[in-house]
């Protein structure tokens, strides 16, 4: 889908949300609704924000990013602030005779909804604010051709890096190491970067299910839990495997059995019209069953596209109806303290009524 | 500064603050108080906070943190949530008695302050939400010896890192190749991470000043801007260079003295008692005077700590009061479109009531 037709899109949603125009903060999509590709530099800082109104599309951005912006979003009037984003989007939209702005309520901060708020007042405008994210949400948790085709590169990209480091692992080898040789291999697919700190957990460290990289080494009957994701042409991809340094113990190679009859389960539950509990409910009634219930504390999945983390999460409670073109991962896990743990995990697509898996890698035991 | 000083010293300000606690959701001020390492896994998402009361300190998470979170932060009890922050936040403020709620203005989005406030509202609690940020920004905006020492180190690798770069660089490599080599560098030097996406920019995109490294070949004549910053043991560096591929043009040059000069009397207008938006007056004062005032549309440079950027900013309007233990990047900068840009940074601190320059790379010309 090409910016203007997401642009229409969006606006088409406009009267439903009772808006006349929306304030795009959240990177993810400002990416998608407009193609400008800075990332924020760091926590609390924007590289630029959107004002989409009905007959206009602004970028509001500040010097640094003028020539990029000018360069890529090429559907949208740049305007540069100097005083900062709050007063350089008060003055577009004093341009563009906006009454009910949405605002993406989980992107910005308090701080920067009362400096808007308070900005309004003191121009003694009546300018209505209006929580809006969910109609980016909506646009984004389902996915276009376009985009699966991005994620399936992607997912390709992680299986081969994911299948490379599992030919070299061997004892000896530190958490660190692997870690550091997963950052040039993706930086070799031509990654932009790391879709979030790659995991490498190795014996007990295993059982905590989102450990940092330590210089521990990796010893003979270990449990190496390899968790990695990237992000590539805009689309990130997520792949957890569970590999075993010589022979497990039989309690380890149960679990793998567990975990990975779970994941099976729940891959076959990524169904349209089901609620995206229930594929949660279908693999945690397996690990459950197998009396290891206790100890798998995390959701089953969560939605993948230009965020790694997004929309529809798959876990209990959790009310979503699940689509074609929604990308999800499926990835039970058992950890044990002490002992260290399995986990599995494949990027999945909803396609023609049924799943399929987009990450390829083999790396699977048969015990 | 151990952990249980800077809680006393947090502790401190409440009564000034008028709260009776604190919650603490900022991924920096988290790792500050507590030395809980763990980073927020994406955007939107976070590996825990903190609820600081006058008597108890918890640290609030999930499942998948715990047993980093038992390991990490010693002087806390963890409390594990299962439905979510707020209402693990709700329950451990039930057993704490707050009345006055401090919360991070600035890091909090506008739904999760919603979320807790009709929590207690629902729960008809009487508690007062008060922004309180700016008393742990307050805190690590002056650093301490330990703190100093570790920006140090950070900034003595940074510096290594930059020179190698420099002395590798040459004709036909690519900005992408580069960056990727900075990467290499940076986990060869044990850095947790980048600091922020390293700038490589050539040529025409010397121009951009937050130029994402392209697949652009360096070419004979060309400035390259290598800006860069890791994260070590916490504590962040930002160092940058221009360098001349061949013999640069005659208004190269002068562009790089005028940028050298601004730097320096920058730097010499880093000291204590002054406000932050001195050093940039005096800086800019030159790059004005030399003809190119339109051309440096950034300020002159920003705090450094746990976080890259951070309080003080040195930027004109910036009202804070410089004082012995801050450190600041002084980057000037002149960017021309189309011909190319120079920008030269260094990390420095103010000490005994002067500054002294923590990066140490001596790779400048001396036109």
């Amino acid at each position: 889908m090409s910016v203007p037709e997401k642009l229409k899109k969006l606006r088409d949603q406009f009267d439903s949300a009772d808006i006349d125009a929306i304030w795009i903060f959240n990177p993810d999509n400002r990416r998608y609704f407009s193609d400008f590709k800075a990332e924020d530099l760091t926590w609390g800082e924007t590289s630029g924000s959107l004002l989409i109104s009905r007959t206009n599309a602004v970028l509001l951005t500040d010097s640094r990013y003028e020539t990029e912006a000018k360069e890529q979003a090429n559907e949208y009037e740049i305007s540069i602030y100097k005083e900062g984003v709050i007063a350089g989007l008060l003055s577009v939209m004093e341009k563009e005779h906006i009454r009910k702005l949405g605002f993406e309520e989980n992107s910005i901060s308090w701080r920067l909804y009362n400096k808007l708020f308070i900005g309004i007042s003191e121009a003694a405008k009546s300018i209505e604010l209006i929580p809006a994210e969910s109609i980016a949400e909506k646009m984004r948790i389902v996915k276009n051709a376009d985009e699966i085709y991005l994620i399936e590169k992607s997912a390709n990209a992680i299986s081969f890096i994911i299948d490379t480091i599992i030919n070299e692992l061997k004892s000896g080898l530190s958490e660190k190491d692997i870690a550091r040789r997963i950052s040039f291999l993706a930086e070799e697919a031509g990654a932009e970067r790391l879709a979030f700190p790659s995991i490498v957990a190795s014996g007990p460290n295993a059982a905590l299910p989102h450990a940092s990289p330590t210089n521990r080494l990796i010893m003979e009957g270990d449990p190496v839990i390899i968790d990695i994701g990237i992000k590539l042409e805009g689309y990130c991809s997520d792949i957890t495997r569970t590999v075993f340094i010589g022979e497990p113990s039989a309690e380890l190679k149960n679990i793998y059995n567990v975990v990975r009859k779970a994941q099976l389960a729940g891959i076959a539950a990524v169904l349209p019209d089901v609620e995206s509990a229930y594929p949660d409910m279908i693999a945690r009634e397996i690990i459950k069953n197998s009396g290891y219930g206790n100890y798998f504390g995390h959701g089953l999945g969560h939605g993948v596209g230009m965020a790694v983390h997004e929309a529809p999460r798959l876990a209990s409670k959790q009310t979503a109806i699940l689509k074609n073109g929604m990308v999800v991962t499926v990835e039970p896990g058992i950890y044990i303290p002490g002992l260290g743990g399995v986990r599995l995990e494949e990027t999945v697509v909803i396609e023609n009524n049924k799943p399929r898996v987009l990450t390829t890698s083999n790396a699977y035991y048969d015990f």
